[in-house]
């Protein structure tokens, strides 16, 4: 749900930096808004923040499906970013109209496209419940702990929300385990699209300068919320500045980042350095390999292919940038220095070393058995039949049937009582299968496993048989019945019994399969997964117990706000500039996929300010899910929407190096700029612009 | 030329080791015949290896290119792996008989058929001449040094040969430089192919089995060497053992492994575990994505895209291999202990500490300057157009021409006078090119340049300009025709105007692009390769001061021999037994590729002794290039054929871990027994058992 899908090229060359991770970064954290370092703010940069300003921003940043976004005008009207908003820009396209290709322009709120299944959420309050959460788990050990957690959670937020409509409630939980808050949301389930601009603009420069920077991506979109099928009201919005910042000048990011692991252990980051990561991504660039070459197939496969292609794409980009600064010597002692400092810490203080025991130690032990058990549970549990929605539903199907016949205290979590209508959506909602994806992908998976767990592997006997990868693949995917909605709810209605009577291949395969799935599985709850949960909470309670809120939680797809600057970076010598201009956008065009741009900026080339800052780049520490975050200056007022990190921040997942790490932003004045002189959308601006 | 080229299943799964480099492993060490442990042996084995054992088995060694092999017969008679032939029978194929595929059966000597270019070395003697070729270094210093050397070698050569025709002397370094010694040859030209089985046998179990065992492979063939027209006398021969050795019986291993890095310094292994291996491997898992893909269009397309997929699988085993042992930290551990014992006894000997100074931390720097331009160096340089024939022409026709008009002590070292002829028939022999897979390589070079340099990157818009990687690609290689000798020999001999006036896009490509790849390896060759090369002979000059010759030389594609036994090995708790048998085939057989059988197999099955020993392991330490190599029995007498190593063989590049470690052999029961029963070849069997 926080995938930063930054659909924009690629210093990767400049990734072989010596990063750190001093204790003090200037800029560093995603803080909530409850806990904003206002002080320190004030120190660094002379400027006030008061609770006023933090419940204006507050009010106007809005939470949508795996991304931010702000209001920008009385009516409801919101920025994004456009590859925030291009399943709906797909689904409100037709026949012969290409919205994503063509982008959406609207002239009258008539023509504003309702976003199907889009919603938004406004935070409107946050409630400490650490206390009456703790207590409902004290005395209590394994799935009851979990289940009264869990319990005394939703009392929280059903007293919270107060059965309200239009109000959600959710438990979120801070510093793994140290804290728990209910955040209640104002939703908007009357999402409408505004204005998108052509993907091919959007994202400009495609995956060459995805992560990069300079760049020229009017990566920006705008949406409005409704209610009673009217434009809602919302007094509460960011100012428009169409004027880009100069440099040097403070800005801040409000938003959710969706998850960071900065408070792993030592012993888990060079599990990950050496184990988790290079294989996920050897398998992700055969993969790749894969669908470049089917799209080089033709036109049709390459439009089938390039919807996996970007999200594999995107995915190996970020691996490759944590891989990178894992590989770091300089970072990773860093990250030493500091886990030798809390356990100092910890060991100078009897009570709260008696409390806690050793959790490292826990941790590193149960490395060992993620070492031992990785392949095994990666191909048959966590990263089966990857990508193949076929698979995905028949897994779903003979599990849900499977535990659905027992009581719910025996069940899978994801099949418990509660969670069951989540599933039955995922399972029922209409997605579109394309039987030759689907077959590339079961086959890559089949093939992987094969060579990675080995021929000899009773499991892959059981897969495989006497197939071969590609005509096992072959046969499931022509055989199967489940791509039709109708099936699948026959089969999710029929329970258990209907599943086993089904003759549909993927379920049989499943059928067939899962055993050997759900062995791992247990094999990694008991000895990975369990251990280390418990042995983080044990290290957030230590740390919170030493460092108390003077550090800000790991992400948790939560708002909360980062200060910084706008400012380049030097890298081995050489300087990147904070800014780039319209003007450079010819210079880089090439008329050539992914640098080719769409007519209406060719013909608008000469009414353009060649002088317009296009995007830029701050000190602000982001990850994904941040995408579509108002950026603002100190007075409050919007100057940009956040899009991307530049390479440098991928380590941002374990780590923050102020020195390097930045945010890339679209700016308003580049968006004003191109709405009023490429797109001549006059009415939105002057929204904007609040005339 | 010391590729490792088995082609024949993985225990990645059993990767996860941990491995040691515990300084005196049993049946460690790719031993000189000159310098052979043999008390040892006795010692540890009780079996004595004498003067005239060592001599009976060297001269029935044979090195053929890349591989090695055996004399079995006083015909000239010679065991090898199937692999090593593969472009043997290839040739000797015509329109409706694919030899590959259905195997090269002889009735008599008469259809016994030529393979065009195969050479056959026989080592007569080794001669030492370290003192001579360091008397001529020194004193002197960079490009006169080298010169100086490489004349006395040649001058060492042609005394010890003394232009007898037939023999052949080559100076072979080693320990890195602390010993030379002139290797002479009797060498065959005329070597014909006498018995190749079919493919789908020989390798069966493909790339999945390929490095692991258990495994069914009669990867085994016979050639003959002739002299004058006529079988050649060879009287000294490996006597044929149609027997199975026992478990725990010794073993040795005569032949050619390729090359080792286990003098590497620690900074040298952080950096290819860091940098240099993992960007190989994503890329090469991109490439291998992409054959797979483009494969599977059609029979066609799978034909011409397997030559390259077996290379590129089998590259990319080896180097996940040398990946996982670099990441294991049990293995660098000992890797340190041995650097810093060797360091301490440096230290403690003031003259030799004096007198080669600090070379670890001149190799330590120089991994710096590796850091800053591995990318550049290695996408515009070491692996620019990587795969691509016709941008590999090009290269040599564009640099040919540049240097040949410079005086020799001024060209880059490939095109000094003396190595002009060997360049000229790389150049000018006629190889097929498949423009479809040229295109398909130069574009994945083209799309990874741009993503790892960057589109910012000058030496990008030099490659790229206006253009996309797939339409340059494609452009180029459509218009090249470099693919005709013809065309290539007229480039050739006009020289750097010729090719200057060329208006072959390839070499226009070339002229254009080359001067940053130039100028890259001149900052590596002054950096990074220079440096290191100097300091490592001061690392082996040390090492040999301290240790003397009781350390074997890292491997160098020389005769070397091993010992060992036959043994299975335990990992995690698993037993991997020492043997295969036949009746194991039909249970691992499906029916689909890689583990169809050939027809003359399923014809067989009943008249073949299912207790047969099909394949072995032993814990000989061999490494690329002992493909093909005698096993030999403490009689001398042969009982298999080295085709391949276990998974945990591939660290052995950076150290030989006993404990898993593994040869493995075809054995020479199977061979007879398939001799006999599947192909009904009598007298090459009534030949081998001298009948």
């Amino acid at each position: 749900m926080t995938v930063f899908r930054t659909f924009a090229g690629a210093v990767l060359a400049a990734l072989f930096a010596t990063a750190a991770v001093a204790p003090a970064w200037a800029d560093e954290g995603m803080w909530t808004f409850d806990n904003f370092p206002a002080a320190k703010v004030q120190s660094d940069y002379g400027v006030k923040i008061d609770k006023p300003w933090l419940d204006r921003v507050q009010a106007a940043a809005v939470r949508i499906p795996g991304c931010s976004a702000s209001l920008v005008s009385k009516a409801g009207l919101v920025l994004t970013n456009n590859h925030c908003v291009v399943d709906c820009t797909k689904a409100l396209s037709k026949a012969g109209q290409d919205y994503v290709k063509d982008g959406f322009l609207t002239d009258a709120r008539s023509d504003e496209g309702k976003c199907p299944g889009m919603t938004a959420e406004v935070l409107i309050s946050i409630t400490d419940v650490t206390g009456q959460i703790k207590a409902a788990g004290e005395g209590k050990v394994g799935a009851a702990y979990v289940q009264a957690k869990e319990a005394a959670q939703a009392v929280a937020e059903k007293t919270i929300c107060n059965d309200v409509p239009g109000r959600r409630c959710q438990t979120i939980s801070f510093y793994r385990g140290g804290q728990y808050k209910v955040y209640m949301y104002r939703r908007y389930t009357d999402v409408r699209l505004v204005f998108a601009p052509e993907f091919d603009i959007a994202f400009f420069g495609g995956d060459p300068d995805n992560f990069n920077f300079p760049r020229f991506d009017l990566d920006s979109a705008f949406l409005r919320l409704y209610d009673g099928d009217k434009p809602a009201a919302t007094p509460q919005f960011l100012k428009w500045n169409p004027n880009a910042p100069a440099e040097g000048s403070m800005t801040f990011v409000a938003g959710n980042p969706g998850s960071t692991d900065r408070l792993l252990t030592v012993s888990q980051l060079e599990t990950l350095r050496d184990l988790g990561i290079p294989i996920g991504q050897l398998q992700r660039s055969e993969l790749r390999g894969r669908l470049i070459q089917f799209g080089e197939q033709g036109p049709e496969q390459k439009r089938i292919a390039n919807e996996p292609l970007f999200g594999l794409e995107n995915s190996f980009k970020v691996y490759f940038g944590r891989q990178m600064v894992l590989n770091d010597k300089a970072f990773m002692d860093a990250k030493r220095a500091a886990e030798a400092e809390l356990r100092a810490k910890v060991a100078a203080d009897p009570k709260l070393s008696a409390e806690i025991g050793d959790p490292w130690a826990d941790i590193a032990a149960a490395q060992k058995a993620y070492a031992d058990n990785f392949l095994v549970y990666r191909q048959l549990e966590s990263e089966a039949g990857r990508g193949s929605r076929l698979f995905g539903w028949a897994r779903t199907l003979v599990r849900a049937g499977q535990e659905r016949a027992k009581p719910d205290a025996e069940r899978m979590s994801d099949y418990a009582e509660v969670r069951l209508p989540l599933e039955a959506k995922r399972l029922l909602d209409p997605r579109p299968v394309d039987p030759q994806i689907e077959t590339l992908q079961m086959e890559h998976w089949l093939l992987k496993t094969r060579e990675y767990l080995t021929v000899d592997a009773p499991a892959v006997k059981t897969i495989l048989g006497k197939d071969s990868p590609d005509a096992l693949a072959a046969r499931l995917v022509a055989g199967s019945k489940l791509a039709d909605p109708a099936v699948r709810k026959a089969l999710w209605d029929g329970g258990l019994a209907a599943v086993m009577a089904s003759d549909d291949p993927m379920i049989q395969f499943v059928l067939k399969t899962d055993p050997d799935a759900r062995a791992v599985r247990t094999i990694w709850e008991s000895s990975v997964s369990g251990p280390t949960d418990r042995a983080a909470g044990k290290i957030a309670q230590a740390r919170f117990a030493v460092y108390g809120e003077s550090v800000y939680p790991d992400a948790t797809f939560s708002l909360r706000l980062s200060y910084g600057k706008v400012a380049g970076w030097s890298y081995r010598g050489a300087d990147v500039p904070a800014f780039t201009r319209i003007g450079g956008l010819w210079d880089r065009a090439t008329g050539q996929e992914p640098f080719a741009l769409p007519q209406r900026w060719i013909d608008a080339k000469d009414k353009l300010n060649p002088d317009t800052v296009f995007d830029f780049v701050s000190t602000n520490d982001i990850i994904g899910g941040n995408s579509g975050s108002p950026v603002i200056n100190a007075k409050g007022e919007v100057i940009g929407a956040a899009f991307d990190g530049n390479i440098h921040s991928l380590g941002g997942a374990y780590g923050y190096d102020g020195r390097v790490n930045r945010t890339v932003v679209v700016s308003t004045a580049a968006i004003t700029e191109a709405l009023t002189k490429v797109y001549g959308r006059t009415a939105l601006v002057q929204e904007l612009l609040g005339k």
